[in-house]
């Protein structure tokens, strides 16, 4: 990072909220030449709700238009410094719908200072995805992105960064909202009828989708957003430590809005005032979207047309890994020891290469990737301190913003990172993020690399003991070696302790 | 941070314990030429407790020798990388004292692999100085730093980097643990004891060092490091907030230590296995100290000698203040835009500067200092990720390691961090760190500065509403400004109804 950053600024003016997002560029050196990441450096939001000010006739409200245009002069406030061409403000459904859409866009590029684009639903659609696609866990094969607006929904199915299936669908938070539930009254019945007028709309989609298919879907707007953090936070997942929105998530908070009868007195951990209005004719058009495409689990993304419009902007596509970019950008970004870092790293894999495969749900190269990934940044916390390092290593990695990772990812890694040094104990809470011979092999390696030396390493074995219950680890080290090694043979002893305080046989055979 | 440092190793061969500690060299240019300062990167530490295997003869016995020599080993597999030039291993007291030293030291070096000096006690106190003025908190008149080590305890008096009175006891904490608490038994008669016999060792210097006095008082060593740790752990000072060694928390240790009657009895949140042997002795010999110096409370800094050690190997002085160092230093690490940080640096401090005078036992140019690094810093936390960027930046200003400032310089400045943006219902944890003030300077400053324009800001008059029980304050700015700014306008309601929230008025007068 320098100083004087290049920034990009998207204006995304959508049915439900106007918002502004700015963006800094960062450039990594790869393979391929240079690869840029957007992160995000500043964002305002205001709540319009346009779509709510459109009369029966179509024509915007006053009440709405004014709420808009105030937004707009506080973005041009937050802008007057960008040069045209680092701007991008886009309009959606609202304004494509709205019959007094043009003499509105006047007074609305006079606020903004900038030109305003009514974008079509397609243009959207392959924004979001563009978006959706740099956020987003990376994904091998085809990817689902639905993206529920305040006046329309997006379906887009594409691969890597491109989009190949593009649908824009009348139906959003906002409108399904003011539809079926008016005075936030919810009983079974409305949900009912609200959940089917939402599958009625996507059935036309339905059978082409499901043929193309999808090995991931991601949910991209606030209304997904929302959900999931309603579900996270009141623990309605089945697994309650899972992220994302799942069909008994959904399920449970469906339950918990009948009951409260009225939105206005539904009591949730984590419910923003201003997306109350809106909660029930965005649940039911997911549930809709479950039904009909037959999702168990959808990730979430935030932004990801905000997050297109910049990529857009910056006029480059992608054909690394984005995951690999943005661990080689923290390893920059936090100053790590490279030469270090690829010590360990390739010592740890050479170790977890020697255990036999894992259990089917889970694929060998995965396991070896996210091992390598800890390995390159299990110093990243070493910029705060080096006292209590491993802790800070693992506070980025849970909270960072970290293009192509998932919450999931984020997770594991944070407990590698946590777990590469220092007591065992402290893990008991990480529970199901945690591998142990991802994190055997990690701690080993970091052992085996501590003098940061180019010397190499002679052949240790490791293995699995099957025969304990425990499910323990043989470390088999040459003799001649660790004779000269005292420091590692010290080290190993203090390992073999560290892993039996936890209930595990760690035995270390020199040979 | 590159990725190939300068490191620089340090060897402390203590009575106590033998210790290695290597830190990295960063630059950081100033008008005074660039400074460097230097950040831990590695660690260990052996118990090899070299003081408890000297005979009554004075001669170190051979199970000492031999955990000595064990220790150095796996030290010099450590550094065997390192040129000789940036290494330096010095002993102290026990191998001052020891008749078999010389032997010793000629193993010692062969299993190290470096040259070992033995250093006499002012040689020994010159470079705790040096170390802890690199590390304490800034002080402007005289620092007293107290070393409690095994064998010997020294005393220093200096200004700035520079030491002016050094003395070295033969008090320390293993053997007066040994000679008045055999077998771990503590009661009320030892510990008097054991206080006296400190006392009486202490008073040959007390006439000459509170004639010079001093502003702060500082305990450098594992001991003192112990101390304060177990005192702030189990809530024994006064205020349970406070960091450091306070009289009445080691009172209150000493009651628990008696109570147990034996060390091995004794249950203390923080009490480390191998500090238990040496706890009774160092504690008297503390409070020996506290009474004889009539000290009331004593700050912490921990590899006193070592860190001077490394600072002399570096060979250059100071003539900066350190802090202004270290926030030079963080700005740069963590890609902080220096243009914004110091808008909002200059905004804040203009506007803290309208307010009367702060109470007497604070002095407003220490204030404005503190709330100039806010600014500088408040950005920090963005490296790791935008949203929720000023929990980031609050957690660095936490754990960092940040020569020159106190603990509680760090808890003071986090507090501002956390509480420069958003909601303000958080801070109710921060209590007696936050000067509401300060943060209404750097909340309102951060409004104005928003935009990142060089565009100059109008006068804006602040003030305390005496009149109002609750200290609300006014902000007047002129309303042909305003108008320009709705962006501005905005965020002032917005700013106005976040502090009625927490009870504080806010009132914003266009005119």
């Amino acid at each position: 990072m320098n100083n004087s950053p290049r920034l990009l600024a998207a204006v995304d003016m959508g049915s439900n909220s106007f918002r502004l997002m700015i963006g800094r560029v960062d450039e990594t050196p790869t393979a391929n030449g240079p690869a840029s990441q957007i992160f995000q450096v500043d964002a305002l939001r205001e709540p319009v709700r346009l779509a709510a000010g459109l009369t029966p006739d179509k024509y915007l409200d006053q009440p709405a238009r004014r709420r808009g245009i105030d937004a707009l002069r506080r973005f041009g406030d937050r802008l007057r410094d960008f040069p045209p061409d680092q701007v991008r403000a886009v309009a959606t459904n609202t304004l494509r719908v709205a019959k007094n859409a043009s003499e509105f866009l006047i007074e609305a590029e006079a606020a903004l200072g900038f030109p305003i684009e009514v974008i079509a639903g397609r243009e959207e659609a392959r924004l979001i995805y563009l978006g959706a696609s740099h956020d987003a866990p990376v994904c091998q094969g085809n990817r689902l992105v639905v993206d529920i607006g305040g006046g329309s929904t997006e379906f887009i199915i594409g691969s890597g960064y491109q989009s190949k299936l593009m649908e824009s669908l009348y139906i959003g938070c906002v409108s399904h909202s003011r539809h079926f539930f008016p005075s936030g009254n919810v009983d079974e019945y409305a949900m009912k009828q609200a959940e089917l007028a939402a599958r009625r709309e996507i059935q036309v989609l339905v059978r082409q989708y499901r043929a193309a298919g999808w090995e991931q879907a991601v949910g991209s707007s606030g209304t997904a957003r929302a959900l999931a953090e309603l579900i996270e936070l009141n623990g309605m997942n089945d697994n309650p430590a899972e992220h994302g929105i799942t069909r008994e998530g959904l399920e449970r908070l469906k339950r918990a809005l009948v009951k409260a009868e009225n939105t206005n007195r539904v009591k949730l951990a984590g419910l923003k005032a201003d997306r109350i209005p809106v909660l029930p004719g965005g649940l039911s058009i997911m549930l809709g979207v479950f039904a009909e495409l037959d999702i168990d689990r959808m990730d979430v993304t935030d932004g990801a047309l905000r997050l297109g419009v910049l990529y857009d902007l910056l006029g480059r596509s992608h054909h690394e890994d984005m995951r690999t970019v943005t661990v080689d950008q923290f390893m920059r970004r936090y100053g790590v020891d490279r030469s270090q870092a690829t010590r360990v790293r390739s010592a740890a894999t050479t170790l977890l290469s020697q255990f036999p495969e894992p259990p089917p749900h889970e694929r060998r190269e995965d396991n070896l990737g996210l091992l390598g990934w800890a390995a390159s940044l299990h110093e990243v916390g070493m910029s705060i301190s080096h006292s209590g390092y491993h802790k800070h290593s693992a506070y980025i990695a849970t909270h960072a913003d970290m293009p192509g990772f998932s919450k999931t990812d984020q997770a594991r890694l944070a407990a590698l990172l946590l777990g590469h040094a220092g007591k065992l104990g402290k893990l008991s809470g990480s529970g199901k993020f945690l591998d142990w011979r991802m994190l055997f092999s990690l701690r080993l390696a970091f052992v085996l690399c501590r003098r940061r030396s180019d010397a190499p390493l002679p052949d240790i074995r490791v293995s699995q003991r099957s025969d304990a219950l425990d499910e323990g680890f043989e470390v088999r080290v040459p003799k001649t070696w660790i004779e000269a090694n005292p420091l590692v043979e010290y080290s190993l002893a203090q390992e073999a302790d560290e892993w039996q305080r936890v209930g595990k046989r760690y035995k270390v055979v020199y040979a």
